[in-house]
């Protein structure tokens, strides 16, 4: 098959795919600035960090109710009693909202509930996962898996658009090497590859890429740099009591100062944090 | 949580888990060899190659219905059509019969068709299949996960094993790194350290780990002296028009001089493949 | 032996090593803008390279005349022919010029005739190499191995400023991973914790990080933002007819355009390509 | 160039090279089986492992005075003192020595104390170290990179061989990979691959690929099946204060058993230690 006839590539389609998620615009300027906590632990905290990382500029909320912990001891997520937390933090304070979903037979509910569908990297070859997530109108965040090339990440894709779906959003999250001081190795310099090879969105996740909050920042700055539609940034006002990457996520007061310091480079690239208020 | 906590763990449990299956008793010198097709494409070409290596002395019959796909325009396998030939031929053929699963949804439906279930590299972190998995009382060969850590491949077994099943039989295939040569790398000596680390059964899949024809041989040898409890070997009779990894089939013929050179490493090791009609 | 005894730690020397080669002052706001081509091949292709880079901006000319070919049969480098050809060129173009050195035996001459040596990912650990250029005063441009760890790599450094020369400047250029499609994988957030690690100046080589033209400008910008203190850039006036590394060379007109580019990051960050003439 | 031009290549010479080194014949069923220290501390100790693993029946007496070691904070090794040590040892207990060498200007006076030297995997691509070592007539062990594809590492034995020396014996030591439980990968079916494309022997280094004493048996035992014409294998009789390498050096009755353990693989394999007395 030639990439000719492949629907993620550029030789398919040469303009930008553009992602219309409330008023933001993804492929034409517009920024995903996604923040929240790795796991939503109660209303109360959900609630807390969303609305400081609103106020600091945020456009869309994480969070996760279903956890893909690689221990079965450790924190698993709300699970489905948290669905009805997320769509009403997301009405009451009108913005964007996203989730994980791992299993299939959770799509079309989780669905209902939130803006954004995420597939974590463990599952981005969850191929029934990815037919069920196919069949929805709806744009689906796509991590790159922790050892998967470009063009098996782009294969997921095409699952996805094969099947129906074509609101993809890559999400590049670090591989896995040999180097053991961070959790990953962000790859930049693939961002800038992929947008050449595909007219997908591709966003950055700095938070599991480099494991380290000290370094949010500077790779923030650099996944813009290198062309990035977004980045996703774990948030917690507590990290040091947070049920899952505490070491990882920025203090509000820290993703504050991030919005401020990423400023420059976005006016540079041309893009904008556009909110769901916004004209 | 400690060590002596983890189930999988040798400092839990001392003594070998042995897992029968028909008169196989892996973990207690039982020697599984499994053999047969990458995917079953028809009844004709199943039951050829699998009456092939039951006389070469196969006694499980490997064979897929769900491929896990790099590209969606790769065949997919027969899906829920092919488990009505499996369970048949397992039937008329006396001998035992294994398939992989990948959607959480199937793992009732397809346990009842075959003796053994397989989860797949890239399904070694799907919690929520691995969950059902665990409902079952059946065996299990997880497979190693691309770029799983050994810690992490131990943990997918916990979560078979603590939520019910504890009936797990690891399979090392391979992992990835910067070799292009060859498939994958395959990691026979952690097979040896995983010995020491589990009471879990541990087989070899030197068709996936090495992607070469004429490397399954001498990788077998030595995953049987590493201490492997088994092989999980692809066998086609007509690999140039195999619809998946021909290039890493083996001939019948060619199986059927691997059982033969396999035999004295087998006897220093003090394993046996038992069959199913065995005493 | 404790990080606050190590020399290249941040914990033994809280401040930026400052190195000063010329006007240049890396470590103290000043950018180091290497570029010229892969090998030397004639000293009308050096001549006519560097005259163009030093045009656009460039403040050293970079160019290597013993070249570590992974094949014995491509090309190896001018040797020691090519010594008076850099330093005359140095004199009259009136600019800093580096080049690799592989040898120990080579080190004392090579010195002679530039103002920089670099040291390639090959000999990152060839210590008997290091102690001999631990007794230059003279910078060391200290390329990250293949597949270095953070710690090997500032372990490496330590050879060199343990044994006397502390004018160490660290060059990232990409590791080794499994991804096929670029020539290595390039670490900026490795770049960005070194800087918390290690009080010496950090440069990075998207050329070879990359191996692909259209890159280098992306990979350069991000390099800028993750808080490189330079680059290093292969330029070629004829890629095609290079006898080295053609296809990650930038045309003399791409270079000048990428320092347009990278001026608006270089402001923001506060780094200035200071050239010889410079007051 | 072609494959059939390269001097390493199985289709430039099709038969095995025979490495003659005493009465060991290596590559036409002769087993290299060397033992010793990591690195040589004093005569007491050298002699002490050294009688011990002659006895056992080693044919080879490995140890390094020359140590590249990552930190320069670490034991160095005795240097040029130790070299009268080697071969007094060797004429004094008629066996064959071997030694690492790491520095070009080293080369010649080395080679004048040993039977056989060693470049260490650091030194795989050290290419002046290679081209000097290709001037002598006299077996050379070549590790393989720590990251180095089997193209490269044959591409470096080419180097050896284009500049006369074709006395080259490949070692396999493992690679560097994510998992962080062992020191490296061993990569066993590289060795059977290499069979294939090379007519130059190949032996197996178990103790720095697994950095476990308690693997050192099982993957020696492996790398037989896989077809290695030898083994080196690091021995200490106090390995808790080893200068180097204690946790992965076997004690000298452990070595011992292993020579038992591994003979019945050696005899299926058609391989012999011949030692130097031996007719």
């Amino acid at each position: 098959m030639n990439m000719t006839d492949m629907k993620h590539s550029r030789q398919y389609k040469a303009e930008n795919t553009v992602i219309k998620i409330g008023n933001l615009k993804l492929g034409n300027g517009g920024f995903l600035l996604a923040a929240g906590p790795c796991a939503i632990e109660s209303a109360n905290q959900y609630a807390t960090i969303a609305q400081k990382v609103k106020q600091a500029g945020a456009n869309v909320i994480r969070g996760s109710i279903f956890k893909p912990r690689s221990s079965p001891y450790s924190f698993q997520g709300l699970g489905h009693d948290g669905l009805r937390l997320i769509r009403d933090l997301g009405d009451e304070m009108d913005i964007l909202v996203e989730t994980e979903v791992m299993d299939p037979r959770d799509v079309k509910e989780v669905s209902r509930f939130v803006d954004i569908l995420r597939v974590g990297a463990r599952n981005m070859q969850n191929f029934d996962l990815l037919k069920e997530l196919a069949k929805l109108d709806m744009p689906i965040i796509l991590k790159r898996g922790m050892s998967a090339t470009y063009q098996e990440w782009l294969m997921a894709a095409e699952y996805l658009m094969v099947n129906g779906n074509d609101q993809i959003i890559l999400c590049e999250r670090g591989i896995r090497t040999f180097e053991p001081a961070l959790r990953n190795t962000l790859d930049l310099a693939g961002v800038a590859y992929l947008k050449h090879q595909t007219h997908l969105p591709i966003i950055v996740d700095p938070s599991h890429a480099t494991g380290k909050r000290n370094l949010i920042l500077p790779a923030s700055k650099a996944a813009i740099a290198a062309g990035t539609d977004g980045l996703i940034i774990e948030v917690h006002h507590d990290p040091e009591h947070a049920l899952c990457d505490g070491a990882q996520s920025l203090l509000p007061s820290q993703f504050n100062d991030l919005v401020t310091e990423i400023q420059p480079y976005l006016t540079i690239e041309k893009k904008h944090i556009h909110r769901k208020g916004d004209l």
